[in-house]
């Protein structure tokens, strides 16, 4: 049945497989998150990967120019998703009646970005949201923060802060630094690169743009202000007084603020910094941001509160919130630095054959797997023990069970230890015992054990 | 941020939105699946969803023809895949150095078709595949229809049977009513048929592609040969004692029957059924396929052994066998039938909360929560307590703990059983207890409890 000419296997620029041993570990960083989310009540969802292009157009800004689209077989013109908060939106506008409100919904999947790829960037990545819609109240905007920082403690990275600022107070530094309303976007991403460029870069970025050198700095003079958040909130009620909206910006980021301790959150995992602007043009309301210090990786997650983009559908403002983690990077730092140390294979027993032990092994095997032991049958009884030993230890199998035919006639089977070497014969009645106990990291001796034994001494081969 | 001009919110035809309630059931029976294939030392595997068109492209018949596919922005052609079959054929080619053989491997993972919508057919669904690469013994075929049968168990399927049939026997079959071999392909989508247009409709679309009305009839009387599979293919043995390729392929036959029982599979879920063909044309030995009986839905889930696919990128042949589930079929059928009762809602507890208790609930919530319990904590402290409690009843949530400030001063919360309306007031120190107790279908009633109190007496409103 071969083809005879020979095709060329590659993979897409950008794109990745994840073997085994990669997707032991994702599985695992993914399954930690999930259980935060549901933790607290967050409802599973997913979408569809190709939507309407008219339905990913219109919101996203950078994100959307970088979107994979064509017309299908049908005329029809669609594009693969870039995101996963414009597919909520939709799904939040076609559902409103089926939905209850506040939706907490968490939703981890692949989405596709033509970018370009480099280091850590990729064409195909998952992101890993958690997002409530239907709440203005700035719990929602804690509650979403407080689950970044549970998986982010959870995952092992070992110290990482969350920036937290507010979209409409940095509108009002900029209306007190005497910069008109129409320069806001310009202005959040000026400042949003400070910590590349720094004060003296914003300051040429801004002036470059038109605004004064005077202006420019006091924008700068506000934005670098630090402090315990909550004084700091007080100190600049005093200085915005005047100016419109702020008043209500600070409102909400005390009540923000106020609520973090409450929510769990320690003290040091957060911080006030309000020249945090974050790129999107969509949010309304508090930004955050979290970015691993040590290491110093730089994000790992992050959004903030969106009030106009789930209404893009609807004709009417709904209230949303929300946050992505940056799946690949948190992978990415914990495959680095062996922050969650993981076999590289699922199987936790090795069961090596013999012909003449090959349907009792099959069925040794159903009862250990009953017993909850992950089991990988040997389906080569015709290879020697020394090969399916060496098979199993390449896999990354901790442990192998040999089943030889006078074993078998004596009801007992050898346990062998392939990280020390050390081995036992064990009863079958005894072995899962004794697997769950070497798994532990016990010793694979047991009391009825001859340990040293060769394989080779043990009948049928 | 509204834009003004309102989106229209519509999902593409054959694609859907999974909500929280579907993807409980989803989650559920994958992750049912994926615990067996782990269990049986399967590695999980992921592959992009976008490929070359190259790649995609030669091998897999009718399924290749409905591929979604377009130029990039670079000028590649690129295609969705449209099995996970031809991706698992690319890594082993692609990483043969890296992977260990036998590599057993296990991917649930969308794939795309421009097929014709129509009941229970998407153009996009998941599949969920297990496979052995590498192996040609009938071990690994009988290791991998004996996965399937215990996910189909495993879910709650009433009544399947798995028929198994073998393409080589097929040809043999063929060969011994006098049909040439180069009319296999038209061969295995007649006799595939039979279930749907009967023995005489195969005959009418045999004789109308050439083959004579006789060897037609003797085709038919061969593969609606009926028995025990031992002792049929032991009549077969006689029968096709001159015909090229019978023995070699009824002697595989024997031995993966020989082999099912010790795999654990109950004698009453499979059959040798010669007319099982399968329509894929690169099958190379042992097929099959599950159906459910009662209800009577038809196939869900099948597949065989395909030595040359893998051997299309190398250049040289690799055995491989292996099973896809329909996993959209399943889910609907254990919907269907309610064979799985689930809640609608991940949360197992709704916090009911008030302005003077906020803070209190969500560290109440904390605590919960590391107490292994899934809290909904309602951020609406300002809506009153009915309200609060019938948002929670909508989203199917069964408890509620209602912390009132009286309570709190008390140390004690409200529980309440949404489903029978029972409730009593509870210590905090036993409300976790008391919680996983109510949860299990125990009585919301503990000792310390006093019984039908309306929350509207409990204080803080």
């Amino acid at each position: 049945m071969s083809e005879g000419r020979k095709r060329q296997a590659r993979v897409l620029k950008g794109f990745r497989d994840y073997l085994p041993e990669q997707m032991i570990l994702r599985q695992r960083i993914i399954g930690i998150a999930r259980d935060i989310f549901e933790r607290h009540g967050f409802e599973p969802l997913d979408t569809p990967a190709l939507e309407y292009l008219e339905v990913l157009t219109g919101k996203a800004g950078e994100n959307e120019q970088l979107m994979y689209h064509f017309e299908d077989a049908g005329g029809r013109e669609v594009g693969l998703r870039y995101d996963l908060t414009v597919p909520l939106a939709r799904v939040v506008a076609m559902h409103q009646n089926e939905l209850v409100f506040p939706f907490k919904r968490y939703h981890i999947a692949p989405v596709w970005r033509a970018d370009n790829p480099q280091r850590g960037r990729f064409r195909e990545f998952w992101q890993c949201d958690a997002d409530i819609a239907g709440s203005a109240s700035p719990l929602a905007d804690a509650e979403v923060i407080a689950i970044m920082a549970e998986v982010l403690e959870a995952v092992g990275l070992p110290e990482f802060t969350i920036r937290i600022s507010h979209r409409r107070l940095l509108e009002s530094l900029g209306r007190a630094a005497g910069i008109a309303d129409d320069r806001s976007p310009l202005l959040y991403r000026a400042i949003d690169k400070i910590d590349k460029i720094g004060p003296e870069g914003v300051a040429r970025e801004l002036q470059a743009a038109g605004v004064t050198a005077q202006q420019a700095n006091r924008m700068l003079d506000l934005v670098t202000k630090r402090g315990e958040p909550l004084s700091l909130l007080e100190e600049l009620r005093g200085e915005l007084h005047d100016v419109p909206g702020a008043a209500e910006a600070i409102a909400e980021l005390e009540q923000l603020f106020g609520a973090l301790p409450d929510f769990g959150i320690a003290p040091h995992r957060y911080t006030l910094d309000l020249a945090l602007a974050r790129g999107l043009d969509y949010y309304t309301g508090p930004v955050f941001e979290a970015s691993v210090i040590e290491p110093n990786v730089g994000s790992v997650g992050g959004a903030g509160r969106y009030d106009g983009l789930v209404g893009a559908f609807l004709g009417r403002p709904v209230p949303a919130t929300g946050m992505s983690l940056g799946l690949e990077r948190i992978i990415e730092i914990v495959r680095e630095h062996g922050l969650m140390p993981l076999p590289a294979s699922v199987a936790e027993v090795s069961l090596v054959v013999f012909p003449e032990t090959m349907g009792a092994a099959a069925r040794l095997a159903s009862t250990l797997r009953e017993q909850g032991l992950k089991v990988d049958l040997s389906l080569q009884p015709n290879r020697d023990v020394g090969d399916q030993l060496k098979l199993a230890d390449r896999k990354g199998i901790p442990i192998a069970v040999i089943l030889g035919s006078s074993e078998l006639a004596a009801g007992t089977a050898t346990l062998k230890n392939l990280k020390s070497g050390d081995q036992s014969v064990v009863a079958l009645n005894d072995l899962a015992e004794a697997i769950h106990n070497a798994l532990r990291g016990g010793a694979t001796t047991t009391q009825a054990s001859m340990t040293r034994m060769e394989p080779q001494t043990m009948g049928a081969q």
